[in-house]
C-alpha cells in the first residue's frame, strides 16, 4: 500500500499552499488533489453543510485507493475531521493540529496568534488544540475575510493590501503576541506582507509546512512510505477548471500540466 | 392571479437591493425571496453550473405559486435567463436588460462603464443588451471581485475601500464615461464611495431600481398587480441563516423577522 496515493481536499485552490509543502518534503509520494471549486468558499457555510462537502469530497479521493487524506482547508478541518474519520477507515490528517502543535513549541511569551475565515475562528479549533498542547497560552484570534479575495486577485504586493493587513492585524500587534498562525491555507501568499507588518520578531507558523511533517510522521509509523521515482500526480477540480489552473498555479508555484473536472457536484 | 407572489431569487443576500426597491416602488406585492447562501458566489462559476442553480431555485420558488421570477443576480441574469424561460411558463425578468436600456437612454457622451464579477464582465451580457438598444454606445467594462467581499465586511466607508474602489475604476475615468452600470447586486452600498471616485458628472445605474420598474410594467401589461393591503414576505436561504439576516438587513434597509432554511440544496 505504500505506493498508493496521498489524497488532499480544499475548498478551492488554497490547498495547494500544502501540495506545494508535499512535493518539497514527501517527492516520492503521488498526490490526488480535489479542489471543490464549485462550492467554495466553505468560510461562510454552516459546520453541518461543511461536513457533508468533506465527506463527498473523501469518498471521491477515495475510489484512487488513497491510503491517507489530508484535509487542506481550515474551514473543513475545524469542523470535520470527527466525521470523516467515523466514516472512512484510513487516517485522516487536519491543519489545524500540526499548526496549532508549532506555535506551542515556538512561542517564548506565551502569547500566540491566529487567523482565519469567520468559519475558522468562530469554531474555536486552534484554541481547543493549543490547550491540548499546554495551558499557559494565550490565544488572539482575528478573523480577516478579506484576505482570501485579495490572494486570489493577485494583489500580493499592494499598498492597498499593505493597509488591509494592518487593519486587521492591529489587535494582534496591541496583544504582542510573538507568535503568528495562518489559519487559512491561501494566507502563505501573503506571508511577505504580513512579516512586514507584524515585525522579525513575530514567527509566522503556516500550518502547510506543519501538515506535511505530520504525514510524513503517520506514513513512517505505518510502513507505507512510497519508494516511487516518479509519482504522477492528479489534480481535480469540481468546477471552473481554467480558473483552477490558472489561480492554483500561482499557490503550487510550479505548472499545473492537467486538471480534470470531478463531477460528482 | 394578481395577488400571487413575486418570487426573486439571488446568490445570497446581494438580491436584497432589489427587494428593497420592490418594497418602495411596488407596495402591495407579496415577495418570496430566495438566497442561495449554501452555493454563493455564482460569480467564479462556470455558466453550466450557474444554469443548474438557477434552475433548482426557481423550481423552489414555484412552490408558492409564483406569477413572475425576477433573476436578481447579475451573474444568473447574464447565463441562464433562457434555460429559466424553457422551464417555466411564467415571465422571468432578469437584472441586465433594465440596467443597460437606462444606461442608454442617459448618457449624452454615449461612454457607458459597467462593473461587475468576472463572471458578469466575461458574459458581456451587458454589451450584448446595450447594443440591441444603441449601436453608437462604447462599453468600457471592468470586473471587480473586492467589492463583495468589502461590503459583506461591512467596509463602507473606510480609507482602504475609497482606494480600491479608486484603484478599480481608474480606466473607466481615464474613458471619460458618464454613465456608470452598478452590475453586481452588492454595488448600491458602495454608491457613495463610487460615485466620490467618478465625480457628480458621472451617473450611476443601479439596477435594482430598473428591475422594479421593469417588473411594474411587466404586471401592468398582464393585469396581475396585486391589491394587497399587508403582503406577507417570506424569506429563505440555503445555509446560514444567521448570517443571512445579520447581512441582509444592511441590504434590505430594514428588519427581516423571519428567515427559513430551503433544504433541496
Amino acid at each position: 500500500m505504500g505506493n498508493h496515493p496521498i489524497g488532499i481536499f480544499d475548498s478551492g485552490v488554497g490547498g495547494l499552499t500544502v501540495v506545494k509543502q508535499m512535493f518539497k518534503k514527501l517527492p516520492s509520494e503521488e498526490i490526488v488533489y480535489l479542489g471543490d471549486t464549485a462550492r467554495v468558499p466553505y468560510g461562510t457555510k454552516s459546520p453541518e453543510t461543511i461536513k457533508k462537502y468533506s465527506v463527498e469530497n473523501a469518498d471521491f479521493l477515495m475510489k484512487f485507493k488513497v491510503k491517507l487524506i489530508v484535509v487542506a482547508c481550515n474551514t473543513a478541518s475545524s469542523t470535520s475531521l470527527d466525521a470523516l474519520r467515523e466514516e472512512f477507515n484510513i487516517p485522516i490528517v487536519g491543519v489545524i493540529k500540526p499548526g496549532a502543535e508549532k506555535a506551542v513549541q515556538i512561542t517564548r511569551n506565551n502569547r500566540v496568534g491566529i487567523i482565519g475565515t469567520y468559519t475558522t475562528v468562530k469554531s474555536k479549533a486552534y484554541e481547543k488544540e493549543i490547550r491540548h498542547f499546554s495551558r499557559d497560552v494565550e490565544v488572539v484570534s482575528k478573523a480577516c475575510p478579506l484576505f482570501v479575495p485579495l490572494v486570489e486577485e493577485g494583489w500580493l504586493k499592494e499598498e492597498v493590501t499593505f493597509d488591509i493587513v494592518k487593519k486587521y492585524l492591529k489587535p494582534l500587534r496591541v496583544k504582542k503576541i510573538d507568535t503568528l498562525i495562518l489559519g487559512c491555507t491561501h494566507y502563505p501568499l501573503l506571508k511577505p506582507v504580513i512579516s512586514k507588518v507584524m515585525g522579525r520578531h513575530v514567527k509566522i507558523v503556516d500550518s502547510a509546512s506543519s501538515v506535511a511533517d505530520e504525514v510524513h510522521n503517520i506514513l513512517m509509523a505505518l510502513g507505507k512510505l512510497s519508494e516511487q521515482k516518479k509519482p504522477a500526480h492528479k489534480f481535480f477540480a469540481t468546477d471552473a477548471i481554467e480558473h483552477f489552473v490558472r489561480v492554483g498555479e500561482k499557490f503550487l508555484g510550479t505548472k499545473i500540466n492537467r486538471a480534470e473536472r470531478a463531477d460528482y457536484v
